[in-house]
C-alpha cells in the first residue's frame, strides 16, 4: 500500500546511478567546503555516509521540497546530528539552502545552519545532537503516522555506529519492532570510528544485524559505498513492510585519501589548502541537484485517520489569557466536592479522560497507568493511548515524535522515574516541543516505598528546562483545571501529582492561570506567609490553625505555579508580613523555595525567609512520620513561622524603629 | 579457575533439593508474612522469584554471611528492587535478620528493612529500586572483581522481566558480553505480569534469549519452578566462562492458588486473614535455614591484584579538614605558570593522571576521553582506565559499582550528557557511593557546537543530589586541586570543566577547600560585588576593569565551590558593598544564582541582587558573541553593577539614610 508503483517508477525515468553518484561527489565537496569555511564540524562523519544519503534523497525520500510541511512527505532525521555538514549539503542540492548560506551561515551566531540540527529549520523535525536520540523520535514519528495518521510517509533516520551503545537506541528498536512499524528505517553508518578510536564492534556488520533481528526488526547488511546496493537496500527497507534497519559497512572520511579510515579525523575540518586539494580529488565543486520522488497524492483512507487539530487554540495573549478550559472548548472537567478526599493523580487521571474530547490528545504511559492514573484516558479513548512499557526515554522521544506530527502528547510516569528521560527533556526543550508531562508519586509523602520512588529533584531538573511550565496542584479541583490548561501550553509543561488523598480546596470552576497563585488565608494583620504547593499547602492550613489558636495571624499561599511564579502576590506578602516561610516536599535545591527566592531578589524584596525543605536522606514510614522526619510538616511550619517573628521583632526593634508594622522586613528598590 | 571442585562437593554433601524445596516455602512462607505485617509490598513478584532464590542460596551463592565484607564473598543484587519480601526472607532464613525485625521491622520508618533495599543493610551493595539498574550495578561490580580484583567472586543480579525494556539492561549486557564478564550471572524472573498487565513479551523465554546472545551473552532457558532444572542452569551460569543471562519462566504468586498467574495483584499485599490462609496452603510456617556454600579461601594469584586503599584518607574534620593533597600524599599535581592560558578540562586531565598514584583511582570514559582529557589517565595508567563507549548510564553504574569494591571512580563526560544518567545519579545519591564526576563542555562558552552540546542544567541537577559537592573552577590550578580533592570527598562529587583556555589566575600550592572561594579584587571601598564561577570569573574581572575606569570599586569573588557555598564570604561581601551581581553560565534555575540567594537567606542577609544567567535559547556562535547573547559577558556584569549601584543609592537616599555606607542594604537578623 505504501510504495506506489506509479511513483516508483517516476523514479526509475528521472534518475540513474551515475546522477546520484554525482550527487554524492557534490555533497562531500560541500561537506569539506562548509567546515572548512565555518572552521569546525565534522566533515569525515559526514563523507562516510553521502553516498547513502545521495541515493536515499534521490531514488527513495519522497519529499516535497517546497511543501515540507505536508503530512504525506517522508521524514529524514540525522540522529548523528553532529553530521551537518552532509545533512546541509542535502538542503543545498535540493535547492532550499542557497550556496552562500552554506559556506557564511553554517556554525554562525544568528544563522539557522546551526552545529547539530534544530527545527529552526523547517526540514528538521527534532533537535538532534545528543546521540541515540534521533532514532527515539523516529519511532515516536512512525508511531503516530501508522497508528494515528495512517499515512504512507515513512521515517528515514540516519545513525551513527557509536551511538547503537545508547541504550535508548534499543528502546527505540524494541517499540519498532513490537509495532510492527513498516516504514520506519534506520540506516546505521558503520565506519568504524568514534570520536577518540575505533567502536567496540569495529566492522562487524552481523552482530549489528543479529541485535536489531533480536528487537524485532528486519536487518539488510550493505556496503555502503555500493550505490546499486545500498539503492536496492533501500528499495527493500522502504517497502513500508517492516521496521527496517540498513547496516551499512562505510569508511569514514571516504573519498578523500588522506582522511579515509583514519582515527584523530573526529569533528575536524580541513585547512583551506587542503580543502581545496581534496575538492580536487572529487573532481570539483558540481551543481547537480537532488530531484527525488514526490510524496503520493493523499487518497481517501478506508478507516478515518486520527487529524490532530492545530495545537494552540489561542493565538495570542500570555499564558494567563490561554488558559484552561477556555482553550479546549468541549472539555468537560471532572468535578470535585470541596473536603471530599481525591488525590490530585486521580484528578490528573479523570481530567484526562475527560480531555480525550480533543482529537489533537495522546497519552502515552510507561507502564505505570494506574498509577498515574493517566490508565483512565486508555478506557475512553484506546486509540490513542500508547503503552510504551519501562522506558521513560523512548516514552518521553514518543511524545516528541507525536508532537512534531500535530498531536498534545501527556506522559506520565513517576517523578522520580522521569529523570531516565532528563537529557531527552533536554533535547525536547532545544526543538521547543509542545508536550505536557505528568510526574506522579513525588516527595517523602509517598511514605513507605522508600527513597527510589520518592521524585524528590523533578522541580528543579523541570525548572531548568528552557521555556518549561512548572504546576504543583494542592488539590484535585487545581489539578485537573491545570491538566487542561497544559493543551494549550507552548514548550515543556510539567505537572507535579501527589499519591495520597487530601481535602479538595477549591469549588468546580475555579480558574487556575499559569503564574497565578491562591491565597487561602488572609488577613490585614497577618504576620506571617505561609508558602506551599501540592502537599504542603495543607501543612500550611494546619500551621495557620495552629498559630491563630496562639493569637498569631498567617497569610497561606497556594504557590501552585512553581514556574513561572507569581511574583505580585509574593510582593505583596513580603511587604504586608514581613515574613516568609516556604515550605516544599523536595531537595531545598532548585524547587519551590529558590524559585520564591528568585522572584523576591528580582523584585529587590527582602523578607526574612525560611526555607523549609528536605535535606535529609528518607527512608520508608508512613506519611505523616515522613514529613515531620524531613522537617516540612505543619508542627515545623509553626516553629519556624514562631522564630521568624520572634527574630524579626527583634531585628525590628534594634534596626527599624521607624517602619511600619506591616512593611517589617520589606524593602524594595526604587527603580 | 572459579569453581573450585572442592566447595562444589561440600554443597552436594550437605543439602538436597529437598531442603530447597523446604526454603523455597518458608521465602513464600515468610514474604506473605512481612507484607501483610507491613501492610504494603510486593509479595506476588516475590513468590515467582522464590524458587530461584532457594536455589540460588542453598547451592550456589558462595557467602559467609558473618562476614559481608569479605571480598571473595559472591555478591547478590536484587535488581527488581520491590522483591524486598524475598530479599529481606533470605536474610532472616541467613539468620542475619530475625523474625521479630521481619514482622514489625518491614517498611517501617527507622528501621532498616526499607521497602527497597538499600546499603543500610549490609549485605547490599547498592541501592535499587529503580528499575534497569541494578543489572547495570552488578555489571560494574563485575568489571571490578575481574579486571582489577582478579577475584573469584561473581555477582548474581535477580531481574524482572518488566525491566529489560530499560534501554540501561542493554548498555550492561553490551558491557559484560564486550568484556567476557565470566561469574557475571543475571537471573530473569519471567513471570509475565508487569505492574498494570501483561509484559510485552509475556512469555517468550527465546526472545530474551535472542537479545541476551545478541549481546555477547551466554543465555540459558529455564522453567523457574524445577528446582533441579534451576539447579542445573546456576551450575553452568556459575562457572564462570561467561557472562550469562539465565531466563526463567515463572508464574507470579506462584505457590498460592489465589495469587498465581492473576492480574491486578502488583504491590498488594494480603490481608490477615487471607494471609493466614495463604501460610496454610503453602504448610505453615517454617524454620529451614539458609546453608550455602562459603566462598573459596583467597589464593596468591600469578598476577597481583589491584588493591584499593582505605577509599577515606582522613577520618575526622569537615571537607575542608580532609582538604586536597593533604589527603593524597605522593600525588605531584600539575603546575600552572599564572597568566598562562590553559583549560580547566585539560587540568583536569593532568591532575587525574598524577592522581594515578593512589592506586584506588579509576577512570571511566564514556567515549569521549579526548574532550573531558580524562584520557591523560589512559596513557599513564591504562589498566585502571574503562572505556564505557557512549553509554552514560552503564558509565555510571560501573562508578557505583566499582566504589562498592572499594575504588574511587572519576568518570567523566561532556556535561550535557550526563544528563542521560539523572536516575542513575539519583539513586547513587540513595546508595551514599562515594564517587567523582567530571562534566566538561559547559555553557554558551562552547561555541559553534549548539545547545545540544552546552552543558546548561547540570549544576541545577548535581546540587539537587543529596550530600552532593559541586565544584566549578575558574582556573587550572583550581581544577587540579579541586580534582584531587574529590577522592577524598564522601558522596557524589561533581568538577565542571570549561572547554576554552584562560587564564592562569592562582599560583601552585594555592589551596582550594571545599565551602571555600577566593576574592580575587577586594577594597574597603568596594560598592558592589560581582560573583562568578567558571568562565565568569573572568568576566567578572573584565566588568571589575571597566567599573574601575569609571571611578567604581568591585569587588570579585570566584564562587568555585558551588555547593556548599561559602556563605561566610558571601555574608561579608554583602554587609560591606550592599550589591551583588552574580553571573553564570547556566540557567537561572538551580544554579549559581540560586545557590547564593539560599546562602544569603539562610543568613537573613538581603543586600541587592542581579542574576545574570543563560535565559534564552542559544544557538551556535563564537564564544564571546554567545556570551554577550546570553548576557553573561563582561559588557553586562558592568550594566548590572552600575545598575544595582543607582538603584541602590536611589534607594538609600529614599529609605537608609541613616545607614552606613558600608552596610548599604544589608540586613542580618538578631538571630
Amino acid at each position: 500500500m505504501d510504495t506506489t508503483p506509479t511513483s516508483a517508477l517516476l523514479v526509475e525515468e528521472r534518475s540513474d546511478l551515475g546522477e546520484v553518484a554525482e550527487l554524492a561527489r557534490r555533497l562531500r565537496v560541500d561537506s569539506l567546503r562548509s567546515s572548512t569555511a565555518a572552521g569546525s564540524g565534522h566533515p569525515t562523519s559526514s563523507l562516510s555516509a553521502a553516498d547513502l544519503l545521495a541515493v536515499l534523497t534521490a531514488r527513495h525520500l519522497r519529499f516535497d521540497w517546497s511543501r515540507p510541511d505536508l503530512p504525506e512527505n517522508d521524514r529524514l532525521i540525522f540522529s548523528k546530528g553532529h553530521a551537518t555538514p552532509l545533512l546541509y549539503s542535502v538542503f543545498a542540492a535540493a535547492g532550499v539552502v542557497g550556496e552562500e548560506e552554506l559556506l557564511t551561515g553554517y556554525r554562525r551566531h544568528g544563522s539557522r545552519l546551526q552545529g547539530h540540527p534544530t527545527p529552526v529549520l523547517p526540514w528538521v523535525d527534532a533537535a538532534t545532537g545528543s546521540l541515540g536520540q534521533g532514532i527515539a523520535y523516529g519511532a515516536g514519528m512512525a508511531l503516530a503516522i501508522r497508528r494515528l495518521q495512517r499515512s504512507p510517509a515513512r521515517v528515514w533516520v540516519l545513525c551513527g555506529d557509536s551511538e547503537m551503545a545508547e541504550g535508548s537506541v534499543w528502546e527505540a528498536l524494541d517499540l519498532a519492532g513490537r509495532e510492527r512499524l513498516g516504514g520506519f528505517v534506520a540506516i546505521v553508518d558503520v565506519n568504524r570510528l568514534g570520536q577518540r578510536g575505533p567502536t567496540a564492534l569495529g566492522w562487524d556488520l552481523d552482530a549489528y544485524a543479529a541485535r536489531a533481528r533480536a528487537f524485532g526488526c528486519r536487518a539488510l547488511t550493505v556496503d555502503g559505498h555500493d550505490l546499486a546496493a545500498v539503492d536496492e537496500a533501500l528499495s527493500t527497507a522502504g517497502d513500508g513492510r517492516e521496521p527496517t534497519v540498513v547496516i551499512a559497512r562505510t569508511v569514514k572520511g571516504q573519498g578523500v585519501a588522506e582522511l579515509a579510515d583514519q582515527e584523530d579525523w573526529h569533528g575536524k575540518p580541513l585547512t583551506e589548502d587542503r580543502c581545496a586539494q581534496a575538492v580536487e580529488e572529487l573532481g570539483g565543486v558540481r551543481e547537480v541537484t537532488v530531484r527525488g520522488p514526490l510524496p503520493p497524492e493523499p487518497t481517501p483512507s478506508p478507516v478515518p485517520p486520527t487529524t490532530p487539530t492545530p495545537a494552540r487554540a489561542t493565538e495570542s495573549g500570555g499564558p494567563a489569557e490561554a488558559a484552561g478550559s477556555g482553550g479546549s472548548g468541549e472539555v468537560k472537567l471532572p468535578v470535585f466536592e470541596p473536603g471530599e478526599s481525591v488525590s490530585t493523580r486521580s484528578a490528573f487521571g479523570k481530567a484526562l479522560a475527560a480531555l480525550g474530547s480533543r482529537p489533537d490528545v495522546v497519552v502515552l504511559d510507561a507502564e505505570v497507568g494506574n498509577s498515574t492514573h493517566a490508565q483512565d484516558f486508555a478506557e475512553a479513548h484506546p486509540d490513542r493511548y500508547f503503552e510504551l512499557y519501562i522506558a521513560e526515554q523512548q516514552m518521553v522521544a514518543t511524545a516528541v515524535g507525536m508532537a512534531a506530527r500535530g498531536y498534545r502528547p501527556y506522559a506520565a510516569t513517576f517523578a522520580a522515574f522521569l529523570s531516565r528521560a532528563h537529557d531527552f527533556l533536554r533535547m525536547a526543550a532545544v526543538s521547543q516541543a509542545d508536550i505536557a508531562l505528568c510526574g506522579s508519586h513525588v516527595g517523602v509523602e509517598i511514605g513507605a516505598d522508600g527513597p527510589s520512588q520518592m521524585g524528590l529533584e523533578d522541580l528543579a531538573m523541570m525548572r531548568a528546562l528552557h521555556g518549561s511550565t512548572v504546576l504543583y496542584p494542592a488539590d484535585a479541583t487545581a489539578a485537573a483545571a491545570l491538566t487542561a490548561e497544559m493543551a494549550d501550553l507552548p514548550g515543556i509543561s510539567y505537572l507535579r501529582t501527589t499519591r495520597g488523598g487530601y481535602p479538595v480546596l477549591y469549588p468546580d470552576g475555579e480558574r487556575f492561570p499559569v503564574c497565578g497563585s491562591k491565597t487561602l488565608r488572609r488577613t490585614d494583620a497577618d504576620r506571617v506567609t505561609l508558602v506551599g504547593a501540592g502537599v504542603t499547602v495543607h501543612e500550611c492550613l494546619s500551621a495557620a490553625d495552629e498559630l491563630a489558636r496562639h493569637g498569631i495571624p498567617a497569610r497561606v499561599i497556594d504557590l501552585y505555579s512553581v514556574k513561572p511564579v507569581d511574583a505580585e502576590t509574593l510582593e505583596c506578602a513580603a511587604e504586608e508580613t514581613g515574613a516568609l516561610v516556604v515550605v516544599e516536599d523536595h531537595r531545598p535545591e532548585g524547587g519551590l523555595g529558590e524559585a520564591v527566592l528568585s522572584a523576591l531578589a528580582e523584585r529587590r524584596l527582602s523578607p526574612a525567609v525560611a526555607h523549609l525543605a528536605v535535606r535529609v536522606l528518607p527512608d520508608s514510614g508512613g506519611t505523616a512520620e515522613l514529613l515531620d522526619f524531613a522537617g516540612i510538616s505543619a508542627a515545623h511550619i509553626t516553629a519556624a513561622a514562631r522564630d521568624l517573628i520572634w527574630s524579626e521583632t527583634d531585628a525590628g526593634a534594634d534596626a527599624q524603629t521607624d517602619a511600619g508594622a506591616g512593611a517589617k522586613g520589606a524593602r524594595t528598590s526604587a527603580g
